[in-house]
């Protein structure tokens, strides 16, 4: 089940980026679980990876090449996580980076490798080894459907984001596929997010924009509170478009782009949440910092409290008061509080707002998506986090994944 | 549904202490759903409430009425937690209060009154004045079962604990009872506790003994994470047995079998968690601090991919790996850290244990009560928090109750 979504829109080729897929029989036959995407000389990439202590070992090793600081190819597996594999699956990545280093006649520190499947089973290194050379011949600048498509594991669809922007410079493409449909699942760990751009951008600024970006997207979804050993978001600025950002006015609106990019991308991993019926966005305004707005937000998004009554369409405003009076906010005075759901007001004074009508309310409840609005009324700063319901199919999905 | 449990034990009268029961009607009629308890001139009572800033009007009188250092009865609906419920809830409250007050010829200061069931409906603050009498008039020292009855709201069985304990200067009784289903039912809310002794006790002395029970026993059951507008636990000493706590021995045992009391009631609560089929007790050692044990508990027993592997009966190791990663705890050696369930060794060396045995590990997954052993090998600090699983019934509960 998924909450209904638009289909897969146009993603625009990014010049310097070339995309093949291949089928290596991973974990299953029948399906496409390798990508390669080739890099052009020179292109720049930063990337954010799980805080997770246990990092998979592709992690450790994507985030050791990337301080080669000419990165080639970004080498993605699905259908194993090589996590919680020890020292045997270090050697499976290092071996794999090799494999693709010697086909293309870069250096293994020039591929970046992400896994994606279930934890604790040894990679099977030598199918995937197998199946470079067939990703390698398929390497087409158009092939970033195919890409979103071969990098799902439990997603129910492709994810994917494209935009062109005018910048003084000239235009500049922004293309973005995800994977994910949960924040983990430990057993099909995980989120992957990979970006690019034909910008000129340099790596520290890459670096900035990235976690920028991740910030407020990435960071800002729940679909049942926990992180996973391999999450990771890359993001590929190739140059060739030859269009820098030289002004201030060009950083901020490709930082928005950026932004808005990740956040549609991110919001397609909740709508795709396992098990989800409908999403939610918990917008916290009022809050004396972004810190304590985000705190605020995430106790509500993952109280299974609020996820149920989201499930049944049912305004159950004292889960939602609940769970905002036991995020931690000192000295709230919760006199001060209103929350709303949509237009509809449901808390105010501590109590049942006088404006609350139930058959609105539940109405608003029962759309795909549903704003859920607190207002602090202690300072200036708001975050918005998004989270999908819970249902008997999350139940179903993670009780009966291994059975 | 809830995990097989033994039947309620005895439970031993404490000298001081009398109960009443009756029937008010306050949500439904058909059953008592209020009790009050007398308490002999000159005992001591401590309480502790909860920390959600929402905090229901009874809990703000009863914090109140806790500074007049003579109370005489503790005074309980169910039905209706009078939380939400804005001033007209503070005048409700007041109103039992005094009411109680009359009949019985003492201060409504002496009152102390606690209401769980729905948030956010007005207390039908006259039914329950009108119940009163019937209540005093059936005050007897033995009615503790009834009592433990009468407090139930969605609970499937009343809970409670005795104990007869013998110190230096004779012996003392410890009598407990109470009720909770979930942490939290926002709209069911909530966790109540009431434990006497006939021990002479400061008040001073008890509120320390009571803060040290509570720590280790309520604060360390988690059923869905939440935390209620109302929870309360409060501990109260008669002296009626005319036996002091005089040597250090003797507050050792004291404390001791308080928190041991504390500590079957806290599991019976999480044994009746909603839903519920089996439970876990998540035992950290070689932590740095009793803080990061917690954390590491909490992370893994809040995690709705473990509880819902656990109701599954499924070993998922990758899921408390990973619920272990992202518990926050700084500069951790994931190497070192070894994890079991029960005597089945599962993680060690940052991936599978070398002697895992799925089949046995099934086996202990799918008893009634599973600990899961979690030794961080960092240092000399433990701590154990209880959880249930997730199953479709939770769900069920909480989707449609409202319904």
């Amino acid at each position: 089940m998924a909450v209904a979504q638009s289909e897969l829109p146009r993603l625009h080729p990014v010049a310097g980026v070339q995309l093949g897929v291949a089928e290596a029989g991973v974990r299953k036959a029948g399906a496409n679980d390798l990508v390669v995407m080739a890099l052009q000389p020179g292109t720049r990439v930063a990337g954010v990876f799980t805080r997770n202590l246990f990092r998979a070992a592709p992690v450790r090793l994507a985030e050791s090449n990337l301080r080669d600081d000419q990165p080639r190819y970004l080498l993605i597996n699905t259908g194993n996580a090589n996590a919680g594999t020890g020292p045997a699956g270090d050697q499976a990545a290092r071996q794999n980076c090799a494999a693709l280093a010697g086909y293309a006649g870069c250096r293994a520190s020039q591929v970046i490798p992400f896994s994606t499947g279930v934890i604790g089973e040894p990679l099977p290194a030598a199918r995937i080894d197998a199946a470079l050379p067939a990703a390698l011949e398929g390497l087409q600048p158009d092939h970033w459907a195919l890409a979103a498509d071969a990098i799902r594991t439990t997603d129910t669809r492709p994810k994917g984001r494209s935009q062109r922007l005018a910048l003084s410079g000239g235009e500049v493409t922004l293309t973005g596929i995800a994977k994910g449909s949960g924040m983990i699942r430990p057993d099909m760990a995980t989120m992957l997010a990979y970006v690019a751009t034909d910008a000129q951008i340099s790596t520290a600024a890459l670096r900035q924009l990235l976690r920028g970006a991740v910030a407020v997207s990435f960071n800002r979804i729940t679909v049942d509170g926990d992180t996973s050993t391999n999450d990771a978001c890359m993001l590929m600025a190739t140059g060739a478009s030859g269009v820098a950002l030289e002004a201030d006015s060009d950083r901020q609106l490709f930082a928005e782009a950026l932004t808005d990019l990740c956040t549609a991308l991110a919001r397609e991993i909740v709508a795709d949440g396992e098990g989800a019926t409908r999403d939610a966005a918990i917008q916290v305004t009022g809050a004396r910092s972004i810190g304590e707005a985000e705190r605020v937000a995430f106790s509500v998004a993952e109280s299974p409290l609020f996820k149920t009554a989201l499930f049944a369409a049912d305004p159950n405003w004292g889960r939602i008061l609940a769970a905002v009076g036991r995020a931690g906010v000192e000295d709230m005075d919760v006199d001060r509080v209103r929350i709303a759901i949509d237009d509809c007001p449901i808390v105010a004074a501590g109590g049942l707002s006088p404006d609350y009508d139930e058959a609105l309310a539940a109405r608003r409840m029962a759309a795909d998506h549903v704003p859920v609005v607190i207002d602090l009324d202690r300072g200036g700063q708001a975050a918005t986090v998004w989270t999908c319901d819970f249902s008997y199919d999350y139940v179903r999905i993670n009780a009966e994944y291994r059975s």
